[in-house]
């Protein structure tokens, strides 16, 4: 998903982090944030800001505080997330839990997360518009605490139900989405119903990609997808086609799986091909492919419901769109 | 220190705290916020946050808001700096790192933080006094993350000046104690040279609390500190007393400190009678409390530029002078 990404609307964000972090000291605080910042992620969030933003007419200078702010918390969560995980390679490169140590990642997390809030605090509109915004950053970053506790919670947990796995992906995708897309237009000073629907679009944009990733890590074409199938199989994580196989499956597929997903062999390409077998034999591509349609379809219902022209709609509709051909 | 316990001014911040985690899910989550919240600390922050609101007539029930969001953050700050220390115990209990784990304490704190500045967002005043206030807070946040990489930086250098460490404890210390002081008179209205003295009061403040905890390790009662004296030495930890005593020192006794801060004796006990012979050799003792009376007389000197009644000054007053006979 490449969305935007050479439209007039995302300024150089990099240069806008260098600028940010300029002079900053201790050098061991800043230069780990200064390192996970520079790299090439997708930039989706601040996208989703921009998009918002201009469809309400949004000055993109000012706008692109808010978008720095989001990509920075984006940020501060992968930081943190990687310790959990024990993550050594993220975008292709070592972690800043693994590229330095633990503590250093708590640290420079930390320090990011404010950082990110205070760049809300240097927009030039109505402090009330201000304060809006900081609500929903801060509701944003409460709420992706909540759904990485759910992930935590759930490796040791035996039964999770689709409707719990689908509050943990809301929860830890959906609302950055949503918030990103929902401040957007509130700095750009939308309707009260447009903003309702930008912050659904975020949700059901935010379910469908979490899906797509579910789906790729087993169905994707490698070459494409830029790094290796399997990795959710092979640390037994918890995720929709897991789920949802289980759901589907008869009692010996069911036994089958469990114990698969209750050990870490030696072997993991057999592992993964016996588990595919079965993702196979109840056909979850099939029932995830149907599911990320559904959430496609609510977010074209959500943009319908957004009060801009149609020829505003068009950057939305397009990061829609790509999302529905979503191959990595 | 116990400033204000009967005070009118200090509400039940225990009872506040239930109310903002009251249903919060998910548990896993929500229990070790409250764990820490619910200790009883000294609860100094929101003491200086109301007893500089109270010295500019603010009200007291709003104030609240501004002493939860900084005991808040400073929680936040305990709960990730026992991780980076691997401490079990603090204020007699298991700290959230011990009680839980690594992944439960950086998570908890994560959000606590977010809740923390949340706070700011229910007060009813005007906005632009809430964006300075989120201002205040957002700055003493960062330089706090600031001073605890400094002070992670200060375990593997051989030298660490004076000027180093007085900079570290400022940016690890002080700068909460400005930030409760100052945030508390800005609700309050207070004009910009008294909430500059406010802010200058909680950087000598904090000096001097610090040094006297560093001076207390080695020279306090421990029936009256309870607990043992020592742990700074123990865990080979750079303090003034140390810093100080290298400059005072001879080249023998010199050489014979940093040998002993090199190393991780099986006779604790021995190792900490060594240390404290060369520190009285010094008389390292006297020349931290001469330094703590120069920042103590800083604090009586910025009182004195406080806009405000002789009478509503007794407060903050009385904090500093039980400060100089601080024995715990």
């Amino acid at each position: 998903m490449q969305v935007l990404k050479n439209s007039k609307v995302m300024n150089n964000i990099e240069q806008q982090f260098q600028e940010i972090l300029q002079d900053k000291r201790p050098e061991n605080l800043y230069n780990p944030i200064s390192y996970i910042l520079m790299q090439s992620g997708k930039r989706l969030r601040p996208q989703m800001v921009h998009i918002a933003s201009e469809m309400f007419d949004g000055d993109p200078e000012e706008t692109r505080h808010i978008a720095a702010a989001f990509e920075m918390l984006h940020n501060f969560t992968l930081i943190h997330d990687d310790i959990m995980d024990k993550a050594d390679v993220r975008r292709g490169q070592p972690t800043v839990y693994k590229k330095w140590d633990g503590n250093t990642a708590i640290l420079a997390g930390d320090a990011l997360a404010v950082i990110a809030m205070q760049q809300l605090l240097k927009l030039q509109c109505d402090p009330k518009t201000i304060l809006d915004l900081i609500e929903i950053f801060g509701q944003t970053a409460v709420e992706v605490c909540e759904g990485q506790q759910y992930d935590l919670d759930f490796e040791t947990m035996d039964n999770v139900s689709i409707d719990q796995y689908l509050n943990m992906i809301r929860l830890k995708t959906s609302v950055m989405f949503a918030g990103c897309l929902k401040a957007g237009g509130r700095y750009a000073g939308a309707d009260e119903e447009s903003l309702q629907a930008l912050y659904d679009l975020g949700i059901h944009l935010g379910l469908a990609f979490q899906l797509a990733d579910d789906l790729l890590d087993v169905y994707a074409d490698e070459e494409v997808f830029g790094k290796a199938v399997g990795g959710d199989i092979k640390d037994n994580k918890k995720t929709f086609l897991l789920i949802k196989t289980l759901e589907l499956a008869d009692e010996t597929q069911k036994q089958q799986l469990l114990n698969l997903f209750s050990t870490t062999p030696a072997d993991e390409k057999a592992k993964f091909q016996q588990v595919k077998a079965i993702f196979d034999a109840v056909d979850v591509r099939k029932a995830t492919e149907e599911e990320i349609a559904r959430y496609t379809e609510k977010c074209m219902d959500d943009i319908n419901r957004i009060h801009t022209t149609e020829e505003k709609k068009a950057f939305v509709l397009d990061m829609v769109q790509r999302l529905q051909s979503r191959n990595k």
